[in-house]
């Protein structure tokens, strides 16, 4: 169903270039990680680099009617420190999405009666969850001047869920099988 | 050098966000070229892609002193057409940056003296000419519904120079040493 309200639009393509700045930071830091010899924290930022596209994907899909040019306001974060500098800004920008800006865009969708963004922010938003706290255990490591110890990292996708205990049958989040995720393997 | 100007700043971060939302466009539109049946205009987005992340993290490295949030104004094209629709609108993105953007940024950058970001904006301008000229040939091709002949694409990892003739033994644009061409070949 194309979408019918502007703010709705709106609130997608913001949400389409935060998560595209996401994307593109997290695999700068990843290559500072490995330069620290960090290649797990390099691994979980490229991982979680790839969740960010598949969530940017989802929105410019549900944009698929508004062709043309526009200019976009979006949130980011910026710095180039050391790992342990980038991990706090990289759970610093989960933490806004997951407290201000998909909670908001989530309800506006619903009160919109928006269904296909309703979707795609809240698939967003059930992974920022999982990224914060991964970010946050890898800082714990990063700042005793370890990599963290990380297994595979399994990313669905359809809808981004990150998973770090083994693939489950079935996407818990939008029910996409098995193979529907990829692995980021040591 | 730090930065030392808002403006310039300011403007760094514009383009970051292009770049990077330019960077996730490619890659979706390279998946709609595939399943259309047209690989290596699928490739040409993939290795296009590939540049404009060097772009997006030439910017970022400029803006590496600059730490924290920000809400960030950025251009972008969107729409999910068939192929030939998503060149177009490609195309459109990269004259925007090469007649409006980028010249302006430029200037800007040398009128306040500021000489990291006068080259990182330098390198992306230089690339972006040659995107326009290549997505326009694959727009012939797709128009007649065909893929288009096209060879390894070499992208140099620094600048983010775009060659389709063979990788040159020193980047005409940065310098930089043959090895550091990453090839897209068929
Ligand atoms: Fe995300
Ligand atoms: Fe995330
Ligand atoms: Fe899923
Ligand atoms: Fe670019
Ligand atoms: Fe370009
Ligand atoms: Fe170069």
């Amino acid at each position: 169903m194309p979408l019918e309200n502007a703010m709705t639009a709106d609130f997608l393509r913001s949400a389409y270039g935060g998560e595209s700045m996401a994307h593109m930071r997290y695999t700068i830091w990843a290559d500072v990680a490995d330069k620290e010899n960090m290649p797990n924290i390099g691994r979980l930022f490229r991982a979680i680099a790839y969740a960010e596209w598949a969530h940017a994907r989802n929105h410019f899909q549900e944009l698929r009617e508004q062709k043309g040019d526009f200019t976009v306001p979006a949130g980011a974060v910026f710095g180039m420190g050391k790992t342990v500098d980038n991990l706090i800004g990289a759970r610093n920008g989960e933490l806004h999405e997951i407290e201000q800006m998909y909670p908001v865009y989530l309800e506006s969708s619903r009160f919109q009666n928006e269904k296909g963004a309703e979707r795609s922010f809240h698939y967003a938003l059930e992974a920022e969850k999982i990224h914060a706290r991964l970010f946050e255990e890898a800082r714990k490591s990063a700042e005793k001047g370890m990599d963290m110890a990380l297994g595979p990292v399994h990313i669905c996708q359809i809808c981004g869920h990150t998973v770090v205990e083994g693939i489950p049958d079935v996407c818990p989040i939008c029910g996409a099988k098995k193979e529907q995720f990829r692995t980021f393997a040591a």
